[in-house]
């Protein structure tokens, strides 16, 4: 397909998403349908691309003539995944437990559109390493509040930028939708 | 010193260097001097060194208090040095050139506060990996005339995204200024 000159509906209420699929000048509207996000799977990698396919399974349901695109991000560190911290002090032991260490960001992405026979999955894994960061600086951090809705506790786009130090593949796909590689597969579709 | 406690003044009118600095929340203004930019320099890290230098030193000369950054940002492929595109056709010829290729994105930074004795340079290099571009898509990136004010002929932080597989580095270096690097080296200062 071309996908400028497609309709796509994001199945997610992630802002951040949303911005890419802007930034990359995508036409699409959002819609969110509730999903169990439990799952009984310990490899970030197959846990992200099976989280997208139910989100974005969810809202296909209800809409199948429409591309609807899912995706599901998570930090992790030799296999151990971080989720979003639940208050200040998690948000610190993580972003200590991250400090000068290099860990990896997967997202999952499923593209689904039952009327045309797609049902595509794939997923990108980034690799970050983070300086070496003090307690000060770090509680300073997440006394903005930012680090409270991000999984691994920090984002990169925002004043989260200073904690990293480089990472090696799409920074995107950090942010939470890789958009140049989604944009390969749609035109491979 | 602490930079969340200084003023700076930014000695750049690049409207995304200013969103970098305001992204990790420090205190700035804008002032930019007229100077010479022609260098004799095939080196792409010296290059920027030296009109970082020259941008900041412009600035500084009239106010010897403050604390002023300046940043040259190139893009190099095997030191052959791409500069903005003249026109759409040069636009076109650069990204074929870089497409299904690995080049480099070189910025160089100043902080100068002649008062405090600091005349400090450093740069930051990153790696970034293209996708095989082929010449209708290239066209129509360069139809939306986002290419033209920019080093390389693309912008990573716009609809260029797609245009990038992977980097090795840092992300905000290729935007135009390495942020996290800057504060960690004002934090040395």
């Amino acid at each position: 397909m071309n996908p400028f000159e497609e309709h796509f509906i994001l199945a997610s209420a992630s802002p951040r998403r949303s911005e890419l699929l802007k930034q990359i000048g995508l036409d699409f509207t959002v819609e969110v349908s509730e999903c169990d996000e439990n799952i009984n799977e310990d490899d970030p990698v197959k846990m992200v691309e099976a989280l997208s396919f139910r989100k974005a399974s969810a809202v296909s349901d209800k809409h199948k003539d429409a591309i609807v695109i899912g995706a599901d991000t998570v930090v992790a560190y030799e296999n151990e995944i971080l989720g979003k911290p639940e208050d200040e002090k998690e948000a610190l032991d993580m972003l200590m437990f991250l400090s000068d260490r290099t860990h990896i960001v997967c997202t999952g992405v499923s593209v689904i559109s039952p009327l045309r026979g797609i049902y595509h999955t794939f997923s990108e894994v980034t690799e970050v390493t983070m300086y070496e960061n003090d307690r000060d600086l770090l509680k300073k951090y997440i006394s903005t509040k930012e680090p409270l809705d991000k999984a691994g506790a920090y984002g990169i786009q925002g004043r989260g930028a200073i904690l990293v130090s480089q990472i090696n593949g799409d920074y995107n796909n950090v942010v939470g939708l890789p958009v140049s590689r989604l944009f390969r597969e749609l035109i491979k579709l």
